[in-house]
């Protein structure tokens, strides 16, 4: 892969590094100096920058959401995004960012802080989820954005959504959080709090090692992330040859996470990892106003129309949460809509079933572009 | 708290360790010399010895089901196992088995192999399911009964209970399994999987400490047993003081994490857990028969009734494992009873929800009763 050149000259179709303001304050507190972040885009800003979409990712994804004329690859979010998809790059131009303090281009604890020379790693400022927001936001500037059509993510992404809508009240009509909450609840805490756990002893003391240490995290996750059914489904009983190292029985399943785990050491940051998921556990949105009320915090959005997904089936994001994201958003007078889907995938769902997802985003969107134009392009944008 | 003494001259409350035959040969090869179970007792053995109850535990449970005359402290299904409770041992004499393998005073990795003096640790002989019902059954001979009017095993003992009744065809008239399985599923065999892993790697290595790992891989365990709707009910966001060695942020779901944790890695020994958790994944009531056909095995079982409970949000033990095996019953022809409850401690319920599993214990084990009597007890006993 090519990359992320510095602030190319190009509105459409590729990948960019985006500097952030120097220094870049820090929720929690610190600064970033020279700090930047990674984007890729697909389809054509209007001349009235009137059709812009920003898409917030989950927690080990990429800006790479989708192919494009830098990455031919295939994105994590391929079968959504595109010409003729269901976010269709034909009408709308989609920004996607690297999330701030990850590791595929943007500014994180990899990288080298300029006071020292060396990475950040632990001493990289307390990230919060408001910080990608802030961060992801300058690419919209980047590319003289005043208001967006639309903000989407799922999961660490349906948290930045909202996030970012508070931070910035009347800047997009419309959002879209899957899978996402107003603040984790006590399970996924619990859970990611195992994997720091695990991560942050080996990232201190080097036992296990940090590699050893990474998979052993993202098993916990990936178990979290889809349901026994699904495993059940895929893999049942069936056997095959012993692995080394193994733990003493030798199931398909066995060998599929050793393979997700394997994948997941070998392309993220131990310490991007640690300061992410501590990012997810610290987000509350209630907290993102005075009086601690969510309804009080959702009332100041100024949003045209909300819509929120949910899978039956998340462990780690339960449904209940996406109804309380939608209870909260209504009760401020948003027009909001609330689809639960039923899928073994779970947690996981919004990235492996595009049947699923695509027509209901699809929809959405495109109810966005006809009451768009119904309103005359001019009176609002 | 007493050692189980050898052989005692009772027949009624208390503790004894019983002999197995020696060699005892274990099902996937190998054997032990000297070895010996933990039993403990509640109620009176009747004259006819007809009255009485085998009990299978979980994976990390002793045989201490309950108070009784030599160790009056609590025991983990005090609310189901005493005189006038759901397993009224008024009626009826109960007898718990710590399980083979495992490490509270039954033969186990922990202790010492005669030919060398020292742990067998990881050469003690593979562990499966059927080796500890055999051993169990060694418990009930040291009695001298022929039928037992029950068996009764949830977790790991709801396998025990299949296990036991497959290979002692007429020799209980009614069994009991609680979030059991036929055979586990994908999902279990992950999860357990990793554990090991886990624990394997720091036994193999050191690194992490063995009670590092103990403790990590019984957090996995916590999370899989439990789910997130019960965390959320008992933990919420609630904050508390920064614990030492932290991930980073410091709600109470992660202390209370940390102490089950703690206690668990304090008792039990860590070959044991690795052999056990192993046992359980081989498991699989098909392959007990020729044919690795469930129903023909099941009709060799020779029982009067069969009750199977199971719980909704089970993960680990899901309730369609428990509907499978009333069916595999059933169409084997048992008078087979299917209880489905519904509880926010999954996997646990068994263990804490006492008000919603002993009137149906109590109910079911009456008309065991009632029947027995209808019947004659000298004609069938």
């Amino acid at each position: 892969m090519s990359a992320y050149p510095p602030n190319p000259d190009t509105h459409s179709s590729g990948r960019l590094r985006v500097s952030l303001p120097s220094p870049f304050a820090m929720q929690a507190g610190g600064a970033l100096t020279g700090a930047h972040v990674a984007v890729e885009t697909w389809g054509e800003l209007a001349a009235d920058r009137g059709n812009a979409i920003l898409l917030f990712t989950g927690l080990s994804a990429s800006a790479h959401a989708a192919a494009n004329e830098d990455d031919p690859s295939h994105g994590w979010w391929d079968d959504i995004v595109g010409p003729g998809k269901p976010i269709d790059t034909r009408r709308f131009f989609v920004i996607c960012v690297n999330s701030l303090g990850s590791c595929f281009g943007s500014t994180g604890p990899g990288d080298p802080d300029p006071a020292t020379g060396r990475p950040y790693d632990q001493s990289f400022p307390e990230l919060r989820v408001e910080d990608i927001a802030r961060a992801s936001q300058a690419a919209v500037e980047h590319f003289g954005i005043e208001y967006l059509a639309a903000t989407v993510g799922a999961s660490l992404g349906g948290m930045t959504v909202l996030a970012h809508a508070a931070l910035y009240p009347g800047r997009m009509r419309r959002l879209i959080s899957i899978s996402g909450a107003l603040a984790p609840g006590a399970g996924a805490i619990g859970t990611r709090a195992l994997q720091r756990e695990i991560v942050g002893t080996a990232l201190a003391r080097g036992i296990p090692s940090v590699e050893q240490a990474m998979k052993w995290a993202r098993k916990v996750g990936v178990l979290s992330y889809i349901g026994a059914a699904l495993l059940e489904q895929r893999f049942a009983r069936r056997r095959q040859p012993m692995l080394p190292g193994a733990s003493g029985t030798h199931f398909e399943v066995e060998s599929w996470l050793e393979h997700q785990a394997d994948k997941f050491a070998h392309t993220f940051y131990p310490w991007a990892y640690w300061s992410i998921s501590r990012a997810m556990d610290l987000f509350d949105f209630a907290a993102l106003g005075v009086h601690a009320d969510p309804v009080t915090v959702a009332a100041g959005l100024r949003l045209d129309q909300a819509l929120v997904i949910g899978v039956h089936e998340d462990l780690l994001f339960p449904l209940v949460q996406q109804q309380e994201i939608a209870r909260v958003l209504r009760a401020a007078g948003i027009d909001t809509e609330l689809i639960e889907f039923r899928s073994p995938y779970g947690h996981d769902a919004f990235l492996v079933e595009p049947d699923l997802f695509g027509p209901v985003l699809n929809r959405f969107l495109g109810e966005t572009e006809r009451q768009f134009q119904g309103l005359g392009a001019g009176a609002r944008l």
